[in-house]
């Protein structure tokens, strides 16, 4: 490996010199740009390597002391770290919410880091906030669908905000969050307010025992990562089990009161758009009503499941969604734009006055800075690339993406019911499902065997489920994801599944009856299955 | 402007068809690469555009509902964005710490954004688990520089965490802070911990009547977000005065001592490594011994200055972060990584685990899983962009560039000095320093002035500089920021002064003194300056 010259004249000349057009990195950008899938295919490595041999290669703690020539570490680059990264671009891979991109997202990506904009202030950004505010806007409009004259009032006032951009889903839900939790513990005579005086002043002010955060036991887990940063306690999210995969209302209004008569408050009631493992989406028009009778915010989280709204087919789903106080949406989920593009969107563009600050060299009173309002401080131009999908996809165009995912699952879901020797677990409201192989013979079976059977089998079932997904994985060929939950014709105890997200517009019918057939092959080839059909567990149960 | 049809089959085409080279989209990444200067020169508009003027152009609310043509998409990028984004990556935009960017992030970018990996999981990052692994491990040794057997113990350790990635210095310093409260505040014989319990009942088991936080008053505002956030409140946050511009250590002593004399306790000492306006350092080892006789946590908020440690020169000035619980670095800024490459580092790779969290679809017990210690969840493959970075600039090569820096703004403050018309603030520690333009005559009758006058004076001097700044900026030729601040100078009151920030390796003396000299003339062609010149506010005095 060459070693670079060290002089100022050689760093001048990465910051000032292009790279040569033949140069290694030239060649790599060269082949994204002709067709990423064979850059992918012929770069990224599908046979099994541990990952005790990748870290082989990652295991050097010092710093390089020298500097080295950029086509060399492009080079290294390409085999060490993309031969053993995850080809998300494959159409088998269907295990988790990332997958392919559109190829206009590359140059863009390009024009983002060149333009190097920081968007806490508009002394950095300029354009970049106006157009990160109107992206916030567009957002805000197709959830909440208020009329004009309310975004000509708001979408650019300096003294509002319809949202914050973040890095996340997970920074959305502690925005959204934080900002309920700063209101309801808000300023009055005598006490400053919770942002000022603290979570257990305002506990004292208050007369609070335990603020509590009411979702399904499907809630997203950055909402316990929320509770324990923002000073309530894992213990008050309150997660009802929820073997339907939706929070019933009556179950909630129930918990809310009894919690609240324990004295205690609910500070809020998170409804799910689209949970992560099995793409439910809870009542939200009754939560609305729940959390507007115990008085409490009402925050729905659509990470996933926000983009539905662009279709018409589909968006009654998450009716009620326009009442929620808080939305959280990820742009880099169903609406195809690269990590780290979320959002919290207000229904009240006052509501995030609770968390403003202000500081001497920026972010001043009066500022359109949209740093005042935002849990992170720099961040960079990724709302051009939400800017931008919005316009080249439109909304007819996000529609047929969501509604072909949606079909699509649906087709799996159809495949699934068909196989004699597969069980879906929970049906697709949205892209996703959940299923297992499992012998038509024990499928029978456990629709009369007494519980004990029914547990000993799923036992064997869970086991079996672990090691056909990881020797799938191990396969290379095709990857889906697993996970544990109650379903209703498993209330009473969590079953080892597998679970799909069909987003990858690439994905055909042909791919999906392949991963079927695979797992069945690894499947039929194991002890457990083996065991399952002599029937080993059912006598001994 | 082109209405793209909207089919399937166009979508698709979007996912699968690359850019045709002839495309406006092709013609900009291709100008990008051939010369990253000449494209900003060329597309962003240098005359005055008023914020309201650039508003109109993103003042639709309404989500787009029919596709659009990329190319033409492309074509308005330039009119709309383009044109008046700010060009950070000028010689003469020194006011903030965003500057230009080496050229091989360009096609870096692309790479991350075509392999979209999410580092939250090893199931879609793979080796990018082991390399984020091995970034952290780099830096942590820059820091701590343990020996080799603690690193081969804890660099991939899956029950340990040397640190953890983020999209900057502010979740770094909430990050950090959040760990140091849920240790402070752990499980104990009858009772579950704050990240179980909660705030409230951690101060009652505790018997704690407040937190603290202590820092300068130079301590960056995402502090005041840390304890707002994690519910401490922000009148917990101690922030002393310092017209030095750095914490002193008895004056932290006394304060600290003070407030738990009062009942309270103190959480975490903040000293600040390269405060965010001025570029100053605190006196950290110390500030690590007051810590420790106060017995709290010590956090370094080494945001900027962190990158100092490359220099053999220049480290000593942080001379006891190595004392730190933990630290805070992004890469994004004096080590040339695109925005969002934000890192806490922590000590003992034991204390990430009071904020440990698991699910049942990702962050299983036992797994690498990188988002099972970090505040965010999804992130995307940032670390390739630290990692290149370190490889290609090598611990030499970052030498320089901190050592050139340094100098410049040592040179820059020499011709400060040397004009009569200009008044050095504060002196560079690290390349940032403050300064204002005052008429020699007037520098001279400060030294001598009464208090009145010296307000008077400061106060017109204060219009003057926010004045000077503006009509700077908007000529469009340069950019410094301003702030205000207590100074040896002018240690009771703040004055407004202007603040440059000398990263940026293109900027060379003569644009410094060119900068100078505009600066100069708008001052000279102002009201403010013939009053003063005229001694008008010293008679008046």
């Amino acid at each position: 490996m060459g070693e670079a010259q060290v002089s100022l004249r050689h760093l001048y000349r990465v910051f000032t010199k292009p790279e040569h057009q033949d140069s290694k990195l030239a060649q790599i950008e060269q082949h994204l740009s002709d067709n990423i899938l064979d850059f992918l295919s012929q770069h990224v490595v599908t046979k099994k390597t541990s990952l005790e041999e990748i870290e082989q290669d990652f295991s050097d703690s010092k710093v390089p002391e020298s500097p080295e020539f950029v086509s060399s570490h492009a080079e290294s680059l390409l085999d060490k770290l993309v031969a053993h990264s995850v080809n998300t671009y494959s159409p088998t891979f269907i295990g988790h919410m990332t997958s392919a991109l559109p190829y206009f997202h590359l140059p863009l990506s390009k024009l983002m880091v060149g333009l190097n904009q920081n968007l806490v202030k508009i002394e950095t950004s300029k354009a970049f906030t106006p157009l990160e505010r109107q992206v916030l806007g567009m957002m805000h409009n197709l959830v909440y669908d208020n009329d004009e004259s309310f975004y000509q009032r708001y979408l650019h006032s300096a003294r509002h905000a319809l949202g914050a951009f973040c890095s996340g889903g997970t920074i959305a839900n502690i925005t959204a969050l934080w900002v309920a939790r700063n209101k309801a513990l808000g300023a009055q005579k005598g006490f400053a307010g919770v942002a000022k005086e603290g979570l257990a002043s305002a506990y004292r002010h208050y007369g609070i025992n335990n603020l509590g955060v009411m979702c399904s036991k499907r809630g997203h887990y950055s909402l316990s990562k929320a509770v324990d940063a923002l000073g309530i306690g894992r213990q008050q999210l309150l997660a009802l089990p929820c073997p339907t995969q939706t929070l019933q209302p009556e179950d909630a209004l129930k918990a809310g009161k009894a919690y609240q008569e324990e004295g205690n408050r609910l500070l809020a009631i998170v409804g799910v758009g689209g949970t992560t493992e099995t793409g439910h989406i809870d009542p939200l028009d009754e939560l609305a009503d729940v959390a507007s009778e115990l008085g409490c915010w009402f925050h729905v989280d659509a990470a996933w499941g926000g983009a539905t709204l662009f279709s018409k087919k589909h968006r009654h789903k998450l009716k009620g969604i326009e009442r929620a106080d808080s939305v959280t949406i990820d742009a880099h989920k169903q609406m195809y734009v690269p990590m780290g593009a979320g959002m919290a969107l207000f229904k009240d563009p006052e509501n995030a006055n609770v968390v403003r600050h202000h500081a001497q060299y920026i972010l001043r009173e009066g500022s359109k800075d949209l740093g005042a309002t935002t849990l992170e401080g720099s961040r960079n131009g990724m709302a051009m690339m939400v800017y931008s999908s919005l316009h080249i996809f439109g909304r007819r165009g996000y529609e047929l993406l969501i509604d072909q995912s949606i079909e699509k699952a649906k087709t799996f879901a159809d495949m699934i019911n068909r196989h004699p020797d597969f069980e879906l677990i929970t049906a697709p409201t949205l892209s996703l499902l959940t299923y297992r192989v499992c012998p038509a013979a024990i499928q029978a079976r456990l629709q009369v065997a007494a519980e004990q059977e029914v547990n000993t089998l799923n036992q064997t079932l869970d086991r079996l489920i672990v090691n056909v997904q990881k020797l799938q994985r191990e396969a290379g060929k095709s990857f889906v994801s697993r996970t544990r939950l109650e379903s209703p014709g498993y209330p009473d105890r969590s079953v080892t599944v597998f679970r799909v997200v069909l987003a990858n517009p690439l994905t055909t019918h042909h791919d999906l009856a392949a991963i079927l057939a695979e797992q069945h092959m690894i499947a039929s080839g194991t002890e457990d299955w083996r065991d399952l059909e002599d029937g080993k567990y059912s006598l001994t149960a």
